[in-house]
């Protein structure tokens, strides 16, 4: 197996690209996927203040480093979700991903700052783990962006998750979330910019990525997203991937390129709807936005 | 186990419905799924001329038998697309129901008619057998009904094979197969009305409701689509379906409801390119439409 641009050893392969590369010639891959969805979607300028959002994981620690590479002094925030063992262990990871490289990682505590913790928290407002930490997520993510003057948020979504969410947001034809799944989502009257460099980029070689940076990352999946719909959507994805190199990429990017705008005005008519939440000013389609409700029905019971 | 609608012993579970069913009371619900797709998408007016493209397969018998069931008098076609046995077997069951309840049965020979059959003539023509099949059974479909004064052609789609389409249609987002996979496609300019009275029902519930009615039929799927990329998206939509029944139902009818309209306009530009085909006149895109292209390819080769 030979690297497909120096000719050399080859120690990975990229099926559905029809290549393979060595170790600095991947790097160099991973550089240019980034730079190519950067440019492709117009993501940010280069003036833009760019915060990311770091789970400790591989994907959000692999775009701080590349945002990083091919120029974006990018800072970090870690969100703590209260977790048990699997929050300290991937707040570690991020803690010591930013020590060794001093960079700036902004930190937030769900348990500490805002006084539950997704486990207790979900299981009081009744919604599924994984429903109550996304939107705990995306609320805070941008609260912090807009709270400490970054531009855009970076999040780490690789193409197997774009994918995987794509499958589930047409299998259900989710109008609205067709909507908003996009590269870039445009600032709006009270959100950041919200990117996602790595769209172009799959899981495993975000693996590969971490390992051979010498990149440590939790391995783990979140215990609390087990049987989570998107995993048997993923499995999916990898045999049709399997049988034909190229289906998820071809999936994401078609229907970016020739879907998505036939879905955007879903979107623009629900920001219409959009007034300031009477708690936090966020905004909201009701009087208190599900971030402060999750709140009000999660401190109740927080011990 | 009982029949929902009797509370009777039933013989047959539907799943998606969280039904099981009778007989004579899955007999019913059978009727009830073609009535209310029918109505729903405004398929039929009491006055049409009404052709079934009859396959000799169970889908397209029983949509046939119910049709008359719930009251269209509706006449057969039978295309010979000269498949070794697999076609003179599954002539003999549409001529044997047609014969055994007195129905008119219109007859066309790929081979006789045409002079080419689907094997010798998409190898000829270079291209995939299904695709020559599909392209020579839209257009004989049509230029029958035209030909013998029919105002629809029913074709047995069940809810399986649209999910499939669709999910195949969606993984490449094919914009214009979007804007034209629906139940009912109006008549337009040299084209006449076409109707899928099945998409409710499933493919299980056709083979149990011909088993049921003694309906006879081609048990074999065709010797030249094994490997065919719609069997693996059923296989994908059956796992899905078994994880949580009604996927299948949800996304097609998801479809039809909410997407399927922003695809339309696709549908439309694409008729008004269309111009007769100097051969055979249909309507085409080109000079000469693709079934008369395949048969010139084809005509050269066979012996």
């Amino acid at each position: 197996m030979k690297c497909r641009r120096c000719r050399g050893a080859a120690i990975i392969d990229v099926r559905r690209h029809n290549a393979a590369f060595c170790k600095e010639c991947f790097q160099h891959f991973c550089e240019e996927q980034v730079r190519r969805a950067i440019e492709h979607f117009s993501m940010l300028h280069q003036s833009d203040r760019v915060l990311v959002a770091v789970s400790g994981g591989k994907d959000s620690l692999a775009v701080w480093d590349i945002m990083r590479r091919v120029g974006y002094e990018a800072d970090g925030l870690y969100l703590g979700l209260g977790i048990g063992d699997y929050s300290d262990e991937s707040g570690r990871y991020a803690r010591e991903f930013a020590e060794a490289r001093s960079l700036k990682l902004i930190e937030i505590s769900l348990p500490n700052d805002y006084g539950f913790d997704i486990p207790t928290g979900s299981q009081a407002a009744r919604r599924a783990p994984c429903s109550a930490c996304g939107l705990s997520k995306r609320h805070l993510f941008n609260q912090a962006a807009l709270d400490h003057g970054y531009d855009v948020v970076v999040t780490g979504h690789n193409l197997d998750d774009e994918a995987a969410v794509l499958l589930g947001n047409v299998i259900r034809w989710e109008a609205g979330y067709l909507a908003r799944q996009f590269p870039v989502l445009p600032a709006t009257d009270g959100f950041v910019r919200k990117i996602k460099p790595l769209v172009r980029l799959s899981e495993r070689e975000m693996a590969a990525y971490c390992v051979m940076n010498r990149i440590e990352y939790i391995v783990d999946e979140c215990p609390m997203a087990s049987g989570n719909r998107h995993i048997g959507y993923k499995e999916i994805l990898n045999q049709l991937e399997e049988q034909s190199p190229g289906t998820k990429g071809s999936f994401v990017a078609g229907f970016f390129d020739k879907a998505h705008a036939r879905f955007e005005q879903v979107a623009v008519d629900e920001r219409e709807g959009l007034r300031p939440c009477t708690q936090c000013g966020a905004p909201t389609t009701n009087d208190v936005c599900a971030f402060c409700k999750l709140q009000i029905r999660a401190s109740g019971v927080i011990t």
